[in-house]
């Protein structure tokens, strides 16, 4: 049985620059919190300023726009430059329309401008890629995390990624290391004996959702400590968040 | 600035039927739990409750297959009974494929079998259809709790939905009372003084799956209680979180 969640904001990171230890940012700013972190917790981490610590970002002006980048920038709000970002991004165009790409980047994610972000840079016209690998890049701040403090908490590198159909943004996980994202209920009865057959929750997403709750877009709360949730410790990744491209309609 | 938050989980609503006081069952149950409602909460209450004690519930049998809910059937695991009361809870058929039919349902939002379900009903052979108006479902109880507590929460009323390009299910709100469910940070700076272009945060889904990691599927936790969360209490709709068709890249 699952009991209480508490979904706790992490203030005072501060700005995040190139090469620095973001476990040591992290811990550093649960101390002055007087926040432990324990056994079990789970760091939801934005994307944002793990692809700062990795120095993944960009001035756009330093690429040099190809013709159909330039096409697409034509049609819409963006420069070439920031379009021709995105393209590199992107191995797969899914949706184009009025100069929004909609594109499925190299790690399988499908969102808009492959997750190329302008916003929460902090100047110098410089633009934010997601992280090459946020899969590696969770595992090694849990490790890092666990060898500072010499605890064991699950890590989620989330962001913020709009969807067909419903208004708004949500937040999900791009990167997981320490839990399942998916807990699959498929072949499980329930309370009253029926086997289910589609059940499998993405809680990965769940808790990248609830760690917004208490992040907001314009607050600085690049982190949040989910503490309570249950669940087995276990090697994984957010690519068991990506369907399968044979299971997919909507390809 | 948003605080710490509380997701509790409300055990021990024990089965609901066809005209049950849902308010009565929930104060019940929270008295039970020894747990005080206070104004703002936010109550997420999960949709196959609702529609138990709204009545909405059907035996397959007693609808006759048309020959198109009998040409699906034939396509996929199903039988012919079950989709046709899909159909008839459908008003657009979004996609279909080896017997799963994706649709838009009466209220505009777009799921697997217009979320009719055969999970944790409870034998007899019955289904459960969505409630027919789950924003009023939301206003009612929002309502019946404030008659029956003298305390002003928000109600979501969630339900698990699949999404394109991801594994695994996630609680979203479908319906929705006291809270405006998509916050919007359009036009706002962030602190480095980027103004955002394309920041809305859909809250209510995210309030959603926040209450799904204490539910389960299994665990018989149909209504969650998230205490902490700032919001400014409004009238509104899950029709908010509706995309226009007008600008949906995916219809």
């Amino acid at each position: 049985m699952q009991d209480e969640l508490r979904i706790i904001p992490l203030r005072g990171i501060g700005e995040v620059r190139a090469g620095d230890d973001l476990a040591a940012l992290i811990l550093h700013a649960l101390a002055a919190q007087q926040l432990e972190l324990c056994d079990g917790d789970v760091l939801v981490v934005t994307q944002k300023i793990v692809s700062k610590a990795e120095g993944r970002l960009i001035d756009p002006q330093s690429v040099e726009p190809s013709a159909f980048a330039q096409q697409i920038a034509a049609a819409g709000r963006k420069d070439a430059h920031y379009q021709e970002v995105v393209l590199r991004e992107s191995r797969r165009i899914v949706k184009m329309a009025s100069g929004v790409l909609i594109t499925e980047t190299h790690h399988g994610f499908i969102c808009a401008n492959a997750g190329v972000d302008e916003s929460n840079v902090g100047g110098g016209g410089l633009i934010t890629l997601l992280p090459e690998d946020s899969d590696r890049s969770a595992v090694q701040l849990r490790a890092a995390i666990h060898i500072q403090r010499g605890v064991t908490v699950a890590v989620i590198i989330s962001d913020t990624f709009g969807r067909p159909w419903r208004e708004g943004q949500v937040n999900v996980a791009i990167g997981v290391a320490g839990i399942d994202p998916l807990v699959d209920y498929v072949g499980v009865d329930d309370p009253y004996g029926y086997t289910m057959h589609a059940s499998a929750i993405a809680i990965g997403d769940e808790l990248a959702s609830a760690a917004e709750l208490v992040m907001g877009k314009i607050d600085g709360v690049p982190v949040a400590v989910i503490r309570g949730y249950s669940y087995t410790p276990t090697e994984s990744s957010a690519q068991r968040l990506v369907r399968d491209p044979r299971f997919d309609l909507f390809r």
